[in-house]
């Protein structure tokens, strides 16, 4: 099985690593005050806030090459919580892609609270992780781990859809910030 | 109880016309062809595809002041299946309320299928109507007869989050169009 590195500390970082634990594979949880210790994983999570991701890339110059590095985040304006930050016509998926143009991006995670992560459903439904990206062998092998890990995968198509996936994080956010939603509920999918 | 003007003929009005009959209401179902019939309706339905709304919009001049006018529409380039056809920073109901400045647009039924809202179900959740709009009395009124109908409805907050639920839809028909979901499944909302 594969080994994942998941570069973050909180709480989705802990429940992604829950998930690559329970598919039988190896996850190295880094915060990003580890940026002197190399990656393992061939998958490389970038499990912290929209803002500190170009940090995270700076800190590890050529080290993201050839990886499969997936990109959870959603570019809220958390002081308006009203606009993502990121141009209207694109996403933090594909502004991540064109900074890191040898890496194979994925979008995923984005739109499943930490907590149904972490429980494996959200309510009566078994959670489903979308997975967007322009690599399919890279989507399946994450696809995979999080099968394997008891969860849902759907691939959510080219990784343009992120703008959409991102759409669905922000308003599922502004949902449960205005308590219309709780944190472990959602959007699930039927099949 | 409220009586409900559809403009349109297809499933969707269809299926909002049967959760109006449920609530005990009054469906007056229209189609493009009845210009010369004026609306009866305080809430106004516009179930037709987007290209058609400006077309329904000039027909009926004068006559969408002050309604409630709820747009429905998914406002893809059905063509290529790979984009929408409003600009990127906005979207088709903020299109549609700057042509009606005085009327009370809300954006709803995008992101759900026929299926899901004439089942009263997707999968083992009620099916919950999504409605943004920046008039809060007619979203409660909307929400009043979704919920009489026998379905879940969630203020999805301003006018402007129809952009998000817009990409939602979006994303909702690729997956349907591709297989990954059917027609009668897609994302359900979990409280």
């Amino acid at each position: 099985m594969s080994t994942v590195t998941i570069i973050g500390t909180g709480n989705m970082a802990q429940a992604i690593s829950g998930i690559v634990s329970k598919a039988g594979g190896t996850a190295q949880l880094l915060g990003t005050e580890d940026f002197a210790t190399p990656v393992a994983g061939e998958i490389v999570v970038l499990a912290v806030p929209f803002p500190a991701v170009d940090e995270v890339i700076a800190q590890r110059p050529g080290q993201l090459d050839g990886k499969i590095v997936v990109d959870i985040t959603n570019p809220l304006n958390f002081e308006t919580f009203d606009s993502l930050v990121v141009p209207a016509d694109s996403s933090a998926a594909q502004e991540i892609a064109a900074q890191l143009p040898t890496a194979r991006v994925l979008k995923a995670f984005n739109t499943t609270f930490a907590g149904t992560l972490a429980a494996g459903t959200v309510g009566p439904l078994t959670t489903t992780v979308l997975i967007a990206g322009d690599d399919t062998a890279a989507k399946e092998q994450l696809a995979g781990i999080v099968r394997a890990g008891g969860l849902n995968a759907v691939d959510a198509g080219a990784l343009k859809r992120a703008r959409e996936m991102e759409a669905l994080g922000f308003l599922q956010l502004t949902l449960a910030a205005s308590e219309k939603i709780s944190w472990t509920g959602g959007f699930g999918v039927v099949a």
